[in-house]
């Protein structure tokens, strides 16, 4: 069985690409990166949807990207924006995390002899992050294709950005389809220590409106003041 | 002052990176990644380099990459070679290293308001590491160009490898003409707990042909039993 590396972060994107890349046949091994996010519940989800969507096996790296902060997800002084999705790059922003995210996703695959990496990014619903664009993840691709030794041995890896073009909704539509439980999964930026959802800040916006959309029942718990 | 993150090991090469920075004019933020590399007396010269090179500040970020080991750098049980430089990519080699290291000073960066990043990367001594090679580094700049909110917004970031094609014995005259102080780093894979070298790793190895090559006196302290 080929061997592809997921990232995980416990939210509806990334959940739904793990079961398309179990779908696609691939032997799954999730990585979620601890990086000091506000929304640790996410983490907690991530275990759950590893487990439940059947990846080989589940590691959670911690790397502190408070330690610069810059972002509302890594410095407790920036609030979360709750009053609803503007135009631009939004404060919830993490510089260069999915450069790290990929990076690190990539020294996994090259210790486990994996050629395959997937990302749930999406540049539909949420333009406003750069490295959610296409040509940022071709970039990558190419880069990484010169960074191992496995590239030099010759062998193509391959970045999958398999959501990249989907609608919040078509993603989820795809996600039910799979069997993906989105119960499981926690989206919300400020979640609670629970994983209950505020239901305000762009995330869950999006994310409701998806379901919404999709005419699926939105199965988030948020917190009980809404 | 124009701001520049410099990846500073704690070794030679970066070092001299650090310097040749400063000279050029750089207000440079020190950065040093803890990734539980086997020889972790490099973090405390590079808070000694640092200081006596002038960085304005120096940050110590930690990533365990000993979760995903495949290396004699990250992987006890994988023994460091002492029997001379051989032909391919050594055990050494760490799975994407400079790849997550260049990401967390794409970060800081992109926080800082800096557009220049220093990497002491070098091609001609040490050949055997893929991202070490010019091709890599351009691949990162172009990448890194499409990956940040900063970079969306029209600046141009670039990766500074002012060592790529340097000899090990023309980075240490460089070095000294800058005043680098090369008796404070700390080169060697197994460096103990005192920064005292093995001097048979390949990398302890480099840096005393490099000295002699220079025609100046080695200032590395060895172990007693040498």
């Amino acid at each position: 069985m080929t061997k592809a590396v997921v990232l995980l972060s416990g939210g509806l994107d990334s959940a739904t690409t793990l079961a398309i890349a179990r779908d696609r046949g691939y032997e799954c091994y999730a990585l979620s990166i601890d990086y000091a996010q506000r929304h640790g519940a996410e983490l907690v989800a991530a275990e759950r949807v590893a487990r439940s969507t059947g990846a080989c096996e589940h590691r959670i790296v911690r790397v502190d990207l408070a330690a610069f902060g810059g972002s509302a997800l890594t410095d407790a002084s920036i609030a979360v924006p709750t009053e609803g999705i503007k135009a631009g790059i939004p404060v919830t922003y993490v510089p260069a995390r999915n450069t790290i995210m990929l990076s690190l996703a990539l020294a996994w695959a090259e210790v486990l002899g994996s050629y395959d990496i997937f990302i749930g990014v999406n540049a539909v619903d949420y333009s406003g992050y750069p490295d959610c664009r296409p040509e940022y993840i071709a970039a990558f691709e190419q880069m990484a294709n010169l960074a191992t030794k496995a590239a030099i041995e010759g062998n193509r890896l391959s970045i999958h950005a398999p959501l990249i073009s989907l609608s919040k909704a078509e993603i989820i539509r795809q996600g039910i389809l799979l069997g993906v439980d989105y119960g499981l999964t926690v989206s919300c930026y400020q979640a609670d220590a629970a994983g209950l959802a505020c239901g305000v800040c762009d995330s869950c916006r999006l994310r409701r409106a998806g379901f919404t959309a999709a005419e699926v029942p939105d199965p988030t718990r948020y917190r009980a003041s809404l």
